[in-house]
């Protein structure tokens, strides 16, 4: 693995910028998004457990639905590849096998031999569900994902628009969730900034180092 | 800003592994802790708000209280730099007035023009308080700030481990948070591993892309 230097890293994250405005007619190579997807599946999680589902829509149609339900923000229109991070709700013991499974797919050995890390596991998930903190504990990890994938893009020159404000409950709707056990989280639109996007420009609104960092 | 290549981004992700045990004689240099706290500082929020204080512990003695109160894992004493990601609680009208005065003295303009800004954070912030997801939504970021700053460090060739299981409350004692507004999240050693860590070369246990990703 060859580092990058200090200067790069800072200059892409400081390139980033929650794009409000796509450019509609520049869309990412296979190769760039292949990327970025692999940047998503690398992405680290609780246990290693992965509870989450990438939903990837460059359909115009359905990039066109997600509008009106995004507060009427136009990203998930003239982006590239919308993004929606899902996550598994109730994770339980069936996930748990499925993961044990890929563990000894991927490493070899036996699964008899993992018996004692398959009940912490599922300690901790019935604890956490017990205390009602299971999904959203869950969803903490999507964020994670987001994270890493939006740092990610702008490695490699891609632009983001983390989105929030969206309704989750019509997402799943359009998408396809209803009656799964996965739900919309988070959104992140994904592509190339337009020429004219003047928030691309602006300097970047960050605490003081002194107000945000204490140092022990 | 000169974008990295596909391959030295992923490299860099699957060099990245939770670090179950870090070499406690090295150390980060002033100037690569200086990146990552840079990487800290410039991760994404929600409206860009920064609800966060990010501890750095290096004081051996603080480092070692923090192991009896992470399960008995040695990480915090053997890393270099121990992180702790506090949320800033019931986040309200002080923070935003705070992050207005920031904007204003960042971007220039007047803090009257902003008028429409303030009142819809918060009306977001307010609507999410009566709601009773405030604090989950502002934990939420903090994983965002995680999942930058484990990504950041793989780039430049650091190791990390994201430790959920840790006794908050505890956390928030030995680190002096109790009594104010922010309360431990999450906490991430950071440092160089082991040449002996055995984790550090199995490979990576991911469920297939056809498992967790959907194209529409």
């Amino acid at each position: 693995m060859q580092p990058i230097s200090p200067a790069t890293l800072l200059d892409a994250l400081n390139w980033r910028y929650a794009t409000k405005k796509f450019d509609p007619a520049r869309k990412l190579s296979a190769e760039t998004w292949a990327t970025l997807e692999q940047a998503l599946i690398l992405s680290p999680s609780s246990f290693g457990l992965q509870p989450w589902k990438f939903l990837v829509i460059t359909d115009p149609a359905v990039k066109a639905r997600l509008v009106p339900i995004s507060w009427g923000q136009t990203q998930p229109a003239d982006c590239s590849h919308m993004l929606v991070l899902a996550v598994k709700q109730g994770l339980g013991a069936d996930h748990v096998e499925k993961f044990l499974d890929r563990q000894v797919e991927v490493r070899g050995g036996s699964k008899e031999k993992l018996s004692g890390y398959r009940d912490m596991m599922l300690g901790s998930l019935a604890g956490a569900a017990k205390a009602g903190t299971l999904d959203a504990w869950q969803a903490n990890q999507i964020y994670i994902a987001l994270g890493q994938f939006m740092a990610a893009a702008a490695m490699i020159g891609v632009d983001t628009c983390p989105m929030e404000g969206i309704d989750r409950a019509k997402y799943d709707e359009v998408l396809g969730l209803d009656g799964t056990d996965f739900a919309t989280v988070v959104a992140c639109p994904v592509g190339y900034r337009a020429v004219d996007d003047k928030y691309a420009t602006a300097p970047k609104v960050r605490f003081k180092a002194a107000d945000v960092v204490e140092h022990i």
